[in-house]
């Protein structure tokens, strides 16, 4: 590749920026995952992540895997063969989880969508109603859909499962909203929260998390699927000495912990998600400056994370993104699924800023003139949020 | 924990030392795994590490996962539900592969062993020629059983199979033995190799390898356990353009690139043979000037990267072990299983180098002897042996 | 100091972002100065440094010292106390280096500027042909005055030299120029160029260089300041071999010759020069998309590498980059001297690219509005000029 | 070179490893050394210095510079073109510091030394005695000389200076001493103490340090000899609000809050001295061991950060270090001057624990039986001191 001078923009929605404060956690020497020191860190990490997702009464399950893999662990320990959910089709990931369910020998049924919205409420409690014999085991929402930049109101979809008094478990997985919007284990009812490392948490991916509400654990006791590496049982056995039944990710973990150092107890988690929403609502805000229409239909349920674009009839969004690759060295997401050519993605989270931002938006700006899209100015409408007094442009949606 | 000055000294039998230059290759900014750099670090990873295994046909799937999540994902791409297999019990690890594959319903027959030799290929040969029915799918061996120091013969295996005109597939886990001890995988006819990052490699962990011949991947296409992250299938797919259907673990990939170029264009596979089996020898004689007992009982079977040694009868080799990471900051490898308390593991394995072992043996002996041990001059007997002139000092045992 | 997220945008004029493979090549243990191993990185260094400042028959001296320390040097081996010397004042580090040599005992005459224009190569001529004494040792110029951002014309001066038919040595300061825009030490006959590793060399400070002519070490023979830690006859003697006569900044040199591989041997040096000379505009028409003045008078004497903005009456500069710090997490450099509160200066050098640039500007921009400034839209100029045609956007001033 | 597995050993008498910790928290973008983050990093590294040396009343003034350049430091800011001083004659770098002093026009007399004692304090009081002008201006000592691994009596010379009633002042040189052992700068009334980063201080080289007395700040006011770049004023006035006249060291900055950290929090300093001492010990009682002779002569004067060893006559120490280095990766340090050949000197210092010291050890044993050397069995004899009782093995000798 030709030279390229300066840092990368790695703007697509994840894996993120890693602060240099977390590169330089995790660039040790090795230690004995038996010993003693790592027990210590085990039982330092374990607690920090309960507090940062919320939870009083859950496990944290810390897989070396990526987020597909904590996605099969969320199945294997949770169902039989055969077991039939309820997913809600945010967009392409929701729909490659089914896809893994499926696999696994589930019989998964969709709550369609549009790809534009997030899991209807109101439909999911439906279905449930019409489910007089609790055959669905569990619902299945994306929290934050990230091929389409769509949150979903999981709190809601938790009422309506009250609601249509229905047994089901709750399963949400949170891989691009952890850590950057607001997210309550507890108090939302999530039985099993799956997401990643390599997003909110600012670390490279290689852990995958299960978080297991007691009602889960319980529930896996009678799942026949076959699952070793994925059990949840030995694992949480193991834990509680700070240990784990396979070699666990240990660099990685010494990056996680300076990672919920600086998310717990020096930025706050509040302030966290003030930032995302904040530079979110800027993201829209040049989006409409440039005259483009944002793929989430309701704002109530923009992301704070990424914002998905989509480019007027005739362009192909992957041209875009290749000439701003090829000219400003920005990666940006690409349009998945259905979305192909169709939309492009920015990714705002993790360890980011203004200035950050204000290049990612000025590299998009270019790349779509660049493109041939006759656009208006974004870039100033971002600025002009993004300078206005401290009041508003703290504004955050209704929920994020 | 008390401040300890200098460096520690992490003789397990792995994870291992990271060279500096490891450490540094993987400390970097995030790249986009869906980006065109990426696919380039992915093609050049993937046959550098055929090379490694000296395989021309096999696929080398890299999982985000330990070893562990390694073993398994050999079970569900290669079996059905109640399919049947024979392990040779030669220590802890092969008894917990054997577990792993019982708990995702495989019928694991064990050929039994006593932890102090290796696998016997004329009693896995006279098993398989029983099998008329052919319902033995896979033999199963730990080619370097981590837990006691004793290296099995694969090629033996292999030529036992072939005598019993059995068409059994060959497993092998080279977990503690690969990039350190000669392995050979086409011409030791290896159907799946199951390996991992942190021992030969001189990564941490947090990749888990799977090298697959034809006849496995042939194999795969009628097996019936659920498999989804795991499955070879799209991952070789995937590959084919330098990606994964998963998020890989990009900065190990990053690291694994540094460590193939070590051990492959610089160092040179062969010198690296001989390296460790040098430190191998030194190691014994150390033992042997002690005068205690070396767990392998054949010396045609004495493990390169670590060697498992019995304490006297009133020893417990936790105390010791205690001892020798208290007052000299080492940590040693613990007797696992039946051997608890019996043995300690010395790895002398990885970025390694003869003042390291000589700092390791010091460290040993002395620890030894603060635990009441009555010992002989063991760190004598090494060093003789490692500065005996250069032929002698290089002598490999008859197979490694 | 509260949290901050993001990357901190270091746009002082220097120290400049430091790549991290430069960061990653001095992050190692340390190595034997006198060993062989850095005799060979020695040698190969000081090779690549005279290809960098384009000569073939001058010494390059590396110390371990501040760029003021290199002044010093300079200083010191080439006069005797009471020498006289002329000095274009072009602003306040040419003023500091003329301070330091009436330290050090040397009579410093001026060449009168007004901190708006570079060095009057017409002025310094008439001066030398005044001087039918000799009794001017040597002219001194910096070439690129990091408090203005002008550039002086280095080979114009040497000519003026010339036509005097003046035997005065010629000594140039690029600290904020080398490695950023064009410098041809033999070409121009420069005698002693004196420069630091924190700017375009995108090193950590540590390193000052001196680059000696033949002619000004002759010179140093007869010179009778005291000297001895900068002393240029041992070094150049030890550098025959690859050492040093003091402990020579190791992990700068190992990080210095990986700067001196992307600048000669990836980038190359006319893109380089390009890159910065691209910059350059493009900050330029921010300026003047704000409506504000740029110090520098001659765009023939414009800097590429760093940019002097006059701010309107009745604001303060060091206000304007205090609220910038705090709001937007960037430095800026301030008013020096007699330009204290009045002018701010952006740095647009070193490892640096079209995004980090308009991130900067947006910054700047943002910054003053909150200032109160009324200023147009300069962040549009930019992005204009940066997404034009490429034979456009490449324009460098008459010469840089 | 051809590939090295493993950890280099560098036990050359400084520079010292380097604790991972160190190099990490130098291992970070650069910062706007003008700004209020570095003026924080300077306020805390000073005091921390100040309690490091054990002084309440003097300055430390920091130099980007070798300790060369902070013993040209000394000189400059205290001396006047003549001026008489009193150098005790301990070995090589003591013979360089008054040649230094020599080349800057100071009349250098030697207190006459054999090298393998310290310097003398009765000798010292007896010449100031007989000094009743007052010619001599200053006594400057080598606190632990790095060539010859002999230790001076500090506390001795000032009470000799004062037994004498002279007003000299007294300079040391702790280079190789500081933060290894016991030094006391305002109990033992030093006026000027000059130090550098890579020995005790666990960093690269590249900062050069004088801790300045008040007598002697005072003393500077009058002193003649040109000075700018090392001029203690501007130092001290600019460092009183956090900044400083040149651009300092940022990145060694970093580390050195980071090694004072662990020195003066962690480890303690009296721990720091007890754990030198007793490697000190441990390596006198391999010589012993060997056979071989201690170049220091007087118990008292053992240093406990180096030991150097005369090989027996007809072997040339420099060959037995280059058989070292090419078959065990271990650099020593060379005989300097007239030691050439003669003698070898392990660095036993900084980062470095019972493990790393016993694979030195292993080292020179091997290295001098290959070098055809008779020796003993002085690697067993460490051991036995490693491993006696705590009493024991923590015996410092009578002054260190």
């Amino acid at each position: 590749m030709a030279f390229r001078s300066g840092q990368h923009f790695v703007q697509i929605p994840g894996p993120t920026n890693i602060p240099e404060r977390v590169l330089r956690a995790m660039d040790r020497q090795i230690v004995d995952h038996r010993g003693p020191d790592f027990a210590r860190l085990t039982l330092e990490v374990l607690p920090a992540m309960r507090e940062l997702v919320r939870t009083e009464r859950s496990h944290v399950v810390i897989y070396p895997s990526s987020g597909t893999g904590a996605w099969e662990a969320a199945m294997v320990n949770l169902f039989s063969p055969g077991d039939a959910v309820l997913l809600a089709e945010t967009g392409w990931f929701s729909t490659l989880w089914g896809e893994l369910a499926g696999k696994l020998g589930i019989a998964v049924e969709l709550a369609r969508g549009d790809w534009r919205t997030g899991a209807d409420p109101d439909a999911i409690g439906e279905r449930l109603a019409a489910d007089r014999a609790h055959r669905i085991k569990a619902v299945m929402v994306v929290h934050n859909e990230t091929s389409t930049g769509v949150a979903s109101r999981i709190a809601d979809v938790r009422k309506a499962i009250e609601r249509a008094n229905h047994p089901a478990l709750l399963l949400v997985d949170t891989v691009s909203s952890l850590a950057s919007m607001d997210y309550r284990h507890d108090e939302w009812g999530v039985d099993v929260m799956v997401t990643g490392s390599q997003k909110g948490l600012m670390l490279p991916p290689g852990i995958g998390f299960n978080v297991v509400s007691p009602k889960a654990l319980e529930a896996s006791k009678n799942a026949k699927l076959p699952r070793a590496y994925f059990d949840w049982a030995p694992i949480v056995a193991a834990n509680a000495a700070g240990f784990f039944p396979y070699t666990p990710p240990t660099n990685l973990m010494f990056g996680l912990r300076e990672a919920l150092q600086m998310l717990l107890r020096e930025e706050g988690l509040d302030a966290v998600f003030a930032r995302h929403a904040r530079h979110g609502e800027a993201t829209r805000a040049a989006v409409r400056g440039w005259g483009l229409e944002i793929l989430a239909r309701d704002a109530r349920e923009y992301s704070n994370t990424l914002t998905a674009i989509i480019v007027p009839e005739g362009v192909d969004s992957d041209k875009v993104r290749a000439t701003i690759l090829e000219r400003f060295d920005m990666s940006l997401g690409v349009g998945l699924g259905k979305l192909k050519g169709r939309v492009f993605r920015i990714g705002h989270l993790g360890s980011f800023n203004d200035l950050m931002l204000a290049g990612t938006l000025c590299g998009v700006q270019m790349g779509l003139r660049l493109s041939g899209v006759d656009i208006g100015d974004g870039v100033g409408a971002a600025l002009d949020f993004l300078c206005a007094p401290a009041e508003r442009s703290q504004l955050t949606p209704a929920f994020a």
